[in-house]
């Protein structure tokens, strides 16, 4: 089993958390996304969707998708369990995980490549593209992460995580929110005070420091 | 256990047919989302994201989220699984389920709610706000569309579904894409011959049929 990843990008960093969480040693080699070298041949056919991270199993399927990466490995490595342990536990670690995906990771993505010049020829992930860079994603981030954040504010009294009492996968993808909201200069909204202390704890956490 | 649901929606639908494909029968609550309904209380409290479908379990827990109701299902209703059964299928299907969630789904549904008038006030999902519809996310869908076939296409080769040769939640929302693209009059690209023969398999498949 083989993890083929770039440890300086969001997605790269997800699995890395999840693995130092985990306790999990892989053995990995490093791709240089900014450099296009996933775009490359073996990589390129590995993955059809020319993105990092991906594993390659030892019989030679593949899997992408950062969290499928994760749940995989967590199947595997059940101990220290990140995505839940009943399955009341398990749908509400896949809830979080999709509305922070979809309501703020997404959209925050959007923005960074619609704005930051290094993305200008790869708006769309796992490309060099001719697509315009477009301002609208940014404003359209701004909105959807004001009304996500007043949404978790109600939902967080009484919880020390996203999900209840545990740390989850679902806090590790919070983290990349927080992540992305400071390349962008955008702030958490004056009154979620729940959502400043979750941030401010996810910023302390061993398993999420990145330089 | 109780589900809150519209069944016009697509979200909705989605677990409508899993429900179908698993022979799974629920306790309903219609909730009319034309009208707002969920944006009312008891209903409004129920779920702090404001969306259906969610499901309210016997101790009261609020599951969102179309995905998440299904696997808390398949945990208590095994048979027939439509999330894989070996921990590598599992991954599998998760990994199709984020790639056409995150590739193909989202940039749809951003493009329906930017462009049908009926959305003018409810371009955000769950709220009744004033946020401009902009074209742009009809042409970004396009591209994204058009990339994101070319990539599956590639991939299709001797596979009877999108994870191999068993039908799965992902071709669900497989099919939820091709439903938002007759809507948005987008077309497979001319080349997507292994994608158009899924997209045909789908229309047939009884659990698939609406309206």
């Amino acid at each position: 089993m083989k993890l083929y990843s770039f440890s300086l990008a969001p997605n790269g960093r997800r699995v890395t958390a999840f693995l130092n969480e985990k306790e999990i040693e892989l053995d990995v080699v490093e791709l240089n996304a900014r450099k296009g070298e996933q775009l490359k041949e073996p990589y390129k056919s590995m993955n059809t969707f020319n993105c990092v991270p991906f594993l390659e199993l030892d019989d030679g399927t593949v899997i992408s998708e950062c969290l499928s990466i994760c749940r995989y490995l967590e199947g595997i490595h059940p101990s220290i369990p990140l995505f839940g342990e009943s399955n009341k536990e398990q749908a509400i670690v896949d809830m979080w995980c999709r509305r922070i995906e979809l309501d703020a990771l997404t959209p925050l993505f959007y923005a960074v490549r619609n704005t930051v010049p290094f993305f200008k020829d790869r708006v769309l992930a796992g490309t060099r593209m001719e697509i315009r860079q477009e301002k609208i994603f940014l404003e359209r981030a701004i909105d959807m992460i004001n009304l996500f954040f007043t949404r978790v504010e109600k939902d967080f009294s009484g919880k020390e995580f996203i999900c209840g009492n545990f740390f989850s996968v679902a806090d590790i993808s919070g983290f990349f929110v927080f992540a992305a909201m400071n390349m962008l200069k955008i702030e958490i909204p004056d009154h979620c005070n729940n959502v400043k202390k979750w941030r401010d704890k996810l910023f302390k956490r061993k398993s999420l420091q990145f330089d």
